[in-house]
């Protein structure tokens, strides 16, 4: 088949290796002819809402999906009026809008923490003076990577805040408390056939996700039963086919939800070389209506990101067992290039692959000179 | 790096499934513009020895290598002036003549069966009268596969033999009779380190290599050890970069060197989910002086060939475990079209995932209708 996926980044082009080798071939479209997919599939150049390159990328693949949740729901509408297209657009808009994704939590009886929507500066001071402090402030589309997010510790970050969302439709949430914060990530097929794997635990850095570990040290058999049944409870609601990945706040008192991604999710890609099927073979299974592989982890997996610099090569490809995946992107602060997994037959051994990995990381970004590093801080 | 491959069949496709996580891009040489590897790179569509498309592959490459030994030496050779090649043309010249591969063999101290260059119909008997019957003859150039090779097995046989052979200079081998078949796949860099995979344990039907189990039972340490030195030896003497094979016949009197290929090996293909580190990855790290990874087994393997029939895909994908890798080909009688493997804590699941696949391959291939069958016979 002839997959078509909105979105060329690391993510289509990690969907594209691993579904190239079930004989599909892959079709991207995106605005930048040398995205991270062209080196495994033609690219169609244009904007996501532009219908001419839109009807040029529809006209012969065979079926569709997207890498990233902020293409134009309207775009993925369009293009399955003509083939077949997963996710459907129901779990596109509910994970596009801080508001409707809480709504939906709720609804499935997913908990979440106290949330408001906020349209103004007064209905923002209203907010807190009901939800109290400290809190965060979200923009309540297009964010990810912690962008268009801004902490608010008192009344007098108020202003700040609002200016930081750029006046943006908003969503106000109450901090929480959290010990850690995991993801679980499921894949749905069409005939609702449900896989999920072995629930990740993540840290991030300046809003970035820095590192995974599969499985969650967090997590007891408990929890991790209820985070299962919050992403099948979600699956099953939104009819969803593909990926759906759900981050969650792990807390004294049981899990919060966060926030859902209706795609494959970084927090995931330890996948490719420690579990059975990855995450991008089985979207790519759903997608393409095949049946899914298994999900079984093949040891302890780790999964160390490459932000901004890339750290020599020869170092990294010389820890043993660590495995490169490059997105042939070119270097710019806050950007993600490449990340590093590695999968052991115990803790021990992948906890050293991963100090090992981590400063090396670590100590190419220090290298950074010091204006650089400000914007990495900012970003 | 972009890295050129001479070849874009299902070989030079794996390479760049491998090497495209690393960060590197290719491109290929091919005839066919539709080859296999068109799904992951640019092809200059040319015969190998098209001095034009060959300067047209090699401008903007930084390495280059090779997909399979028949490629002419002149060709590298001349690539070779203008950038980084590997293996070398020493490499190439001595895998691509069986004369002169036996005698490369027996000057590292590998064992080989009684052989004679012949040819002539009459040097064929003279050959015959001295190294005796059963024997094979086989073209000394340009064989894979089973193809221009001929069982003789008495006086009788041997007109038909050289007519088989198409009159070609030729090697006439002692028969040898052999318990099992096995290949040992090993990878040197640049600097000389060698790293070697698992043994594997062939088994070949109408001269196509049909299944491969990884590692081979019927290796005990001190046939390993003496696999492993032998390739160690070959690579050593020929200054080998890149991976080699040679392919072994195990005998009750010790190992018996039947033939080396400069190049990953179907025999190797399980590596991709059977190693920490693939035949391909480590292929390409070695061509581009890269530190190579791990050949460590992540389990016990096994590889099945689909050669002529694709069976049922949803038949293949719901094999718990089984890891299919589709060339993309259309299917013809003799072609290898995919392989499947298979990678299991223990031999016992192992075997009874291979069972279910030689199942689903054998019974679609007698599916067959009987006019094609027969020239999947004859093939």
């Amino acid at each position: 088949m002839v997959v078509g996926v909105v979105g060329g980044g690391q993510l289509g082009r990690m969907l594209a290796l691993a579904g190239i080798p079930l004989g599909h071939s892959f079709r991207f479209l995106d605005p930048d002819p040398l995205c991270p997919a062209s080196a495994v599939g033609e690219v169609i150049v244009g904007a996501y809402d532009d219908h001419s390159a839109v009807a040029r990328f529809v006209a012969g693949i065979d079926v569709a999906t997207f890498e990233f949740e902020n293409v134009p729901v309207a775009t993925m509408s369009a293009i399955a009026e003509r083939v077949p297209t997963a996710p459907s657009a129901r779990s596109l808009e509910t994970a596009q809008d801080r508001i409707s994704e809480k709504e939906f939590f709720r609804s499935c009886g997913i908990r979440v923490q106290p949330f408001e929507a906020v349209n103004t500066e007064a209905e923002l001071a209203a907010a807190c003076g009901r939800i109290g402090f400290p809190a965060v402030l979200k923009s309540r589309r297009l964010g990810y990577d912690g962008k268009g997010q801004c902490v608010v510790r008192s009344p007098h970050d108020l202003t700040a805040a609002w200016a930081a969302v750029h006046g943006a439709p908003a969503i106000y949430e109450a901090f929480v408390d959290f010990t850690a914060e995991i993801s679980v990530i499921a894949v749905r097929s069409r005939d609702g056939d449900v896989r999920i794997w072995a629930i990740n635990q993540n840290e991030h850095r300046a809003g970035i996700l820095w590192r995974t570990i599969s499985p969650a040290p967090a997590v007891n058999d408990a929890v991790r039963i209820a985070a299962e049944h919050a992403v099948r409870a979600a699956m099953d609601a939104l009819g969803h086919v593909g990926v759906l990945t759900i981050e969650f706040f792990v807390t004294t008192d049981g899990l919060v939800a966060n926030e859902m991604a209706p795609r494959v999710h970084n927090s995931g890609h330890w996948t490719i070389d420690g579990a059975v099927t990855s995450q991008f073979e089985n979207h790519v299974r759903a997608v393409t209506d095949e049946p899914l592989g298994s999900t079984d982890a093949r040891g302890v997996s780790g999964m160390v990101n490459i932000i901004s610099i890339m750290p020599d090569r020869e170092d990294i490809l010389s820890v043993p067992g660590a495995r490169l995946h490059d997105y042939g992107k070119s270097p710019r602060p806050g950007r993600k290039l490449a990340h590093v997994n590695v999968c052991a037959g115990d803790e021990r051994i992948r906890d050293a692959q991963m100090r090992v990995l981590e400063d090396l990381v670590r100590r190419a970004t220090q290298d950074v000179p010091a204006e650089r590093d400000q914007a990495v801080g900012n970003a």
